[in-house]
């Protein structure tokens, strides 16, 4: 069957059992790595699964017709990554440049709500479930491996900030700003005035709770506003983990966005997911599935949006394996919180989210996913001339954090 | 006349007279900053800079065409570029580019060896009269404003050798080698074996002088080789100054022959000079007089054929105000030794010079020019998590050269 013979051209390396729907058993890969058994419950998964194997794999798995009988659904999927990782990544010619275009990730206003809706309007409770106390929904700075997820968070924000060369008092933007955290500790550590915007209801409240809680709803205040509405300006613009959903039609209005709400001695800093291999089509099942509108792009063509703005770059940091890290750590509360998870949705609500979390990071580990912060500014001495300055605001934020939980 | 009315519509900021050919004299600008008159000896020169300024005002000035009777060359330019500061950067539009493509940029081998020689095989002895005693001809890092040109350029080879990761004995290909002062470092401070290849004669010649009046014979060699010629395997590529020659139509090919030359894990810096604006056509009299077939890329049309070259791009730093630095330290020494620079060449090559380094500074001023380093690789883990790295190599590379000295 068509299955069969296309699992022996993919599937090299690892330890990979197949039960096929005649209750025949494929045995698969080099041996390496703990063992894996996938039963495929019919004929009809099986096919589904051999014509479109990108979309059809995670819907088996949701669905019931493929089953793990041995091994992890994350040990399955890494050994999936991991015979992907020698297949050259695929590109999206200018035929589906434009077919991306015109169809797929037009976001218009009331398009943008609905898909933001789709994914972040989703209980707080489930993220509570897996994601750090502060609820930092986006990649983690490690300064060095083992550090703990809480730490890794507040390490990004703090890396965020020493790139946003805060001073007390600026204003500040922050488009996509979640269910708050960032904000509030911009606010509290730097004495900044936060302005943060999101399209979810959910994230909203979330966000004007937390800050009335922490006692700075004057110093950090929230909308639900479209990023192509804010007015402005601003001292200082912070994006992190929202660019993912703009789409490609709309990068030209995003950065114009920015250019026109930035001050003139002011800096900006995006952060968002970026693929190594060039403009490439969405993932098809994440793009079904969990970010409808969705577009993870390619260094080349944000810059090129960025070039035309007007903006000048200043520094890109490129966060390699970080995103799979934090990704694990998700993975990992996810579940062991997996019971109460699946009494506020079902279990297939969560194999669909074990899913996404999975070959999320086997995406960081093996194929060309990245994180990208993109400093930019209007002014060429907006930011000092050397990268020094980083390392030393993020001390100062240590240290002043360390004075402040002592005191 | 038509040059009359472009200088009024273009000239707002400074203090200009301009001494037309029948003797009137126009007052330009706001009054601000030093004092320039020039004179425009001739209708047909006025006509020509009314008509083509961008290659006519320095054909003016190298000629005789253009005399500058209060203030400097550069009071001069910097006034030009402070003017041009508040026009929007002109982008090469598809058209443009294709042209670009055709018929300016081609560089094939024998061609890049004429636009090679036309500038780099001017003697050796021209480069000691402005350059550092290394003979550095790219743009140095100053750690802080203020250091020595001597002192930025060593930051600069420490700055590089640190991103390059290097270990003892590992095999480094130099492309662009220049007078061999980075190869010579590398090999001496981290103990590599280095392959320098240049296309200039003049600079072979004194790259190997240098390697064998340094002891380093062995360890720094030195070639005429065109970059597509060279031969893998290398552990760390570095290519400082020379992408900007490679012109549009070679970039993939470049890159992709980056990719070829590099092993599994290893890493590359591209150090070049590049433009905010996105792709545009290379200054008219620069291509002209100075670097035929020479092209300044923008980051967006680089990272495209980074991405299709299967490279992952590890860290991008944007050097801002460092080679405006740079530029200026160079024209300092190069008016100190214009006596003898004249008496080696003419005074029309030193006007010619003198304009040369004087417009490159306000480019990187006014005009969105920066320097980017990119480090690339191939496995998303040959380079380590943070940045962190970078600051310490280079603070291990100081205190032993610090106990160099001593010793």
């Amino acid at each position: 069957m068509a299955l069969q013979s296309i699992l022996r051209k993919t599937i090299h390396e690892g330890d990979l059992q197949v039960r096929l729907p005649g209750g025949s058993v494929l045995e698969l890969g080099d041996g390496t790595g703990p063992p894996v058994t996938v039963a495929i419950t019919s004929r009809r998964w099986a096919l589904r699964i051999a014509v479109d194997p990108a979309l059809a794999v995670g819907e088996a798995y949701m669905e019931g017709g493929l089953v793990l009988e041995r091994g992890s659904l994350h040990d399955f999927v890494d050994l999936i990554g991991r015979n992907a990782k020698h297949r050259p990544l695929k590109r999206a010619g200018p035929l589906a440049r434009w077919w991306l275009d015109r169809r797929l990730q037009a976001n218009a206003r009331a398009a943008a709500r609905r898909n933001v809706a789709h994914h972040y309007d989703l209980s707080v409770d489930l993220y509570r479930r897996f994601l750090d106390p502060d609820l930092q929904y986006s990649c983690a700075y490690f300064p060095a491996p083992g550090v703990s997820l809480e730490a890794a968070q507040l390490a990004k924000k703090r890396h965020l900030a020493a790139k946003l060369l805060l001073r007390p008092d600026q204003r500040v933007l922050d488009i996509g700003c979640g269910w708050g955290g960032l904000a509030l500790t911009l606010a509290q550590e730097a004495g900044v005035q936060v302005d943060g915007v999101t399209l979810s209801t959910e994230q909203l409240a979330t966000a004007r709770e937390r800050a009335e809680a922490a006692g700075v709803g004057d110093r950090a205040r929230f909308s639900l506003t479209d990023y192509r509405d804010v007015a402005g300006p601003y001292d200082r613009i912070v994006s992190v983990g929202m660019f993912e959903h703009v789409g490609r039609p709309n990068f030209q209005a995003y950065f114009d966005q920015v250019a026109r709400l930035l001050k003139d001695d002011g800096v900006a800093v995006i952060h968002s997911i970026g693929r190594a291999e060039g403009p490439a089509f969405t993932q098809p099942w994440i793009a079904k599935y969990i970010f409808p509108g969705g577009y993870i792009p390619a260094l080349s063509e944000t810059l090129a949006a960025v070039e035309r703005s007007g903006l000048i770059v200043a520094d890109v940091e490129i966060l390699r394996l970080h995103y799979a890290e934090t990704l694990r750590g998700w993975r990992e509360r996810f579940e062991a919180n997996r019971a109460e998870i699946a009494a506020m949705y079902d279990e297939r609500f969560c194999r669909m989210w074990a899913f996404y979390l999975s070959i999320s990071e086997i995406a960081f580990r093996y194929r060309g996913h990245m994180v990208f912060q993109l400093q930019l500014a209007k002014r060429v001495d907006a930011v000092p001339l050397t990268r020094d300055y980083i390392g030393e605001a993020e001390a100062w934020f240590s240290r002043r954090g360390g004075r402040r939980r002592a005191a």
